[in-house]
């Protein structure tokens, strides 16, 4: 086995320094199962971040069907497979009957784009509206939306507005009144719609993370997304929902518009689609994703093959069997609320929110109530140290980000909650 | 078995209508075997299109690693893991010493969006070269090099000049002289820098596939390539070598810059890399790649994946091992060889190009040499309803296009011309 300095170096060479790594100190995983990953010294630790691998590590009906297709046949979607039919078929039936046809490709960024692209075949506009703390994907048209903090914008589009964030948590410690709030959100989105059809650019689209995810998972005040959504079609925008991190259960519902109370025209999945293999999609009604691909004849050599198809719907499977959703839903409800009675535990936990299990710590400042990112940064090495795998996300990169695998067991939050009390008696008493 | 009608109406609404499908009576391949590929009626076929499973359908050493590591880890890349790292030198090591480190990503238009925005952040310049008949993926950025004709633009980019893509057939049968035409080419090239450097674009970069593929596998003129590549770096530029359809020993080379006498700044690979598993790569010095990093904190979820690595090495090793390069080397010369001895067969067959098991049959109207793409389209339908599984590609689409997995044998090819002839007899005598 290759030490963590020797191996660094090499990947500083063969990756090219920058690859992101967490921690302080790296860890070096070589094996994973179930919610646990077990690194090059043999130590265990609990995931808590991951949601790719959501029905858990090395999860052995998804790796069975991904041998035996593999071992069957793999090749691209111009002869006609039943299966890739089927999963599609699968996938539009987790939404309402307006969404109907799916276009499946290798990762977010590839269906966002496809997203964006067919608002604006659909539209005949290019503008786009965003968050201000956002992150969509890597490419040049869906990374021109980037506003998260740890990621540099490719560079400002003159068709992106980003509008401010909805959320709760510091408007209202300020004094202001949740309803006078949602308003003053929406005025924003109305600003921004009027300016893109002053440019000329038009409104072909909003894309949000259904659960604000990247923002920070703030609580959203009260019908904003509804009447977001309305004002953006009203506009002659669609709505696109990215259900990459809030789709497939992580609430305990499929899909985190139904969390947040919107109805979208486009929605994009991904990372838990494959627990791992490469697999995103977007869908939509057949009317929209029809004039994509006559626009456009997409294809996509990774993507529609068999083996997506026969690993997507293992995946669907073991969420539905193994009555995952619930499983979230429970362990999730209850391991927020244990958080949020620790709130008194130290004053620097400004917030605990979220949905299922999907659950975010703001860390403050006691003085002013500020982001505390470096008090984050401090917690989740500490929590590592003990065992216990989370990271830091949001506007500010202050709120600890909890988002296990999705059968996470209640002993699982119990012996985290043990590992949090011991963390936050020594970095933050 | 849901027969074929069924399927194709389930199809039309799960992907939308316009998911594209070979054949004029598409195929419902249900398994795979090395060269060989399986309909639902158990009608067998050799497959003589397709790149992707390079080391052969259903290939047992790819499958085996693919599911032990599935079975192990597959986790993203923000944990060290040794044999990532190992993937991306062994990659780099088949370069010369200036490609040193390798960006993972999942599809082959991802590793070219990287390509484009490292050459822009390297150089400060946004121009595009590219040809007048190519295809480089399918996000909007390299959706705006798009030139081939089934394929169109998504629009026109201000950035982008196309260039005349070269070739010898169509120019030396009209009489001009190939060194003469070389230098008509190179002018253009020449046109198309000044005119970028002029409109205050400047050149960031030319990319081009290392054999021309999706432009018809012309004969280059002359040291077109080099000189190309000198004029470009000449002007601040950097050479982007697209070996998606090139590189992986397809051409009996490991890379088609070889072949076609180049050396390139940046190179792209993919659809071979992991035989069937999304596996894409973009492969620079080390400065260039470090660069690109620092500006874009690049992460991809799926890429760099434990998984990528595994089944990557997996397919290097089958093709090192089993010598395949050899094997394209030889069994490719003799087809190529023994299909231009037929060329008298039939004054429709205009010429016959290529190298390794990389062949193109221009099918031209006798009359005029005009370009016969509609023949073309009987030619490959008649051979697949004899077993042998082709498509039409170039920058007219009437060029048989013969690109079988490496493992292809003397005895396939023999079967192969055996149909090759009868087809021809019927449709074209």
């Amino acid at each position: 086995m290759t030490d963590t300095a020797t191996l660094l170096a090499r990947r500083n060479r063969a990756l090219g320094a920058g690859a992101p790594l967490f921690y302080e100190h790296p860890l070096h995983i070589v094996r994973g199962e179930g919610v646990m990953l077990y690194d090059a010294d043999g130590r265990a630790y609990v995931d808590m971040y991951n949601n790719v691998p959501c029905v858990g590590h090395a999860n052995p009906r998804v790796t069975e069907a991904m041998a035996r297709q593999q071992g069957t046949l793999n090749v691209h979607s111009r002869y006609l497979h039943e299966a890739v039919v089927e999963f599609c078929e699968r996938l539009a039936a987790l939404h309402g009957p307006e969404i109907e046809s799916v276009i499946l490709s290798c990762s977010g960024t590839e269906a966002n784009e496809i997203a964006l692209r067919m608002a604006r075949f659909a539209t005949g506009k290019r503008g786009i509206i965003c968050t201000n703390a956002t992150y969509h994907g890597n490419s040049e048209l869906v990374g021109s939306l980037t506003r998260i903090n740890t990621k540099p914008a490719v560079e400002q589009s003159p068709s992106v507005r980003a509008i401010p964030f909805p959320e709760t948590y510091r408007p209202i410690a300020a004094g202001l009144d949740e309803a006078a709030l949602c308003e003053a959100y929406l005025a924003k989105l109305a600003a921004a719609i009027e300016d893109l059809q002053a440019s000329g650019e038009g409104v072909a689209a909003m894309i949000v993370c259904s659960i604000l995810a990247n923002e920070g998972l703030p609580n959203i005040p009260g019908d904003f997304m509804a009447r977001a959504a309305a004002m953006v079609r009203e506009a002659g925008g669609l709505v696109i929902a990215d259900e990459v991190q809030a789709g497939y259960a992580r609430t305990g519902q499929w899909w985190g518009y139904q969390v947040t109370g919107f109805t979208p025209d486009i929605v994009v999945t991904g990372k838990p689609m494959g627990n791992g293999l490469p697999l995103a999609a977007t869908a939509a009604s057949r009317a929209l994703v029809e004039n994509f691909r006559a626009r456009t004849r997409y294809f996509n050599t990774f993507a529609s093959s068999p083996l997506q198809a026969a690993v997507g719907m293992a995946v669907l499977d073991e969420i539905e069997q193994r009555e995952l959703r619930g499983n979230v839903a429970t362990v999730g409800a209850a391991l927020k609320a244990a958080l949020a009675q620790r709130k008194g535990a130290s004053d620097a936990i400004g917030d605990v929110r979220g949905q299922g299990l999907f659950i975010g710590v703001e860390l403050v400042n006691p003085k002013d109530g500020s982001p505390d990112m470096e008090l984050a940064k401090r917690v989740i090495n500490r929590l590592k140290d003990k065992g216990f795998l989370t990271s830091n996300a949001g506007a500010f990169a202050n709120v600890v980000k909890i988002r296990p695998p999705l059968p996470f067991s209640q002993a699982n939050a119990t012996d985290f909650l043990g590992a949090w009390d011991e963390t936050i008696a020594e970095l933050a008493a």
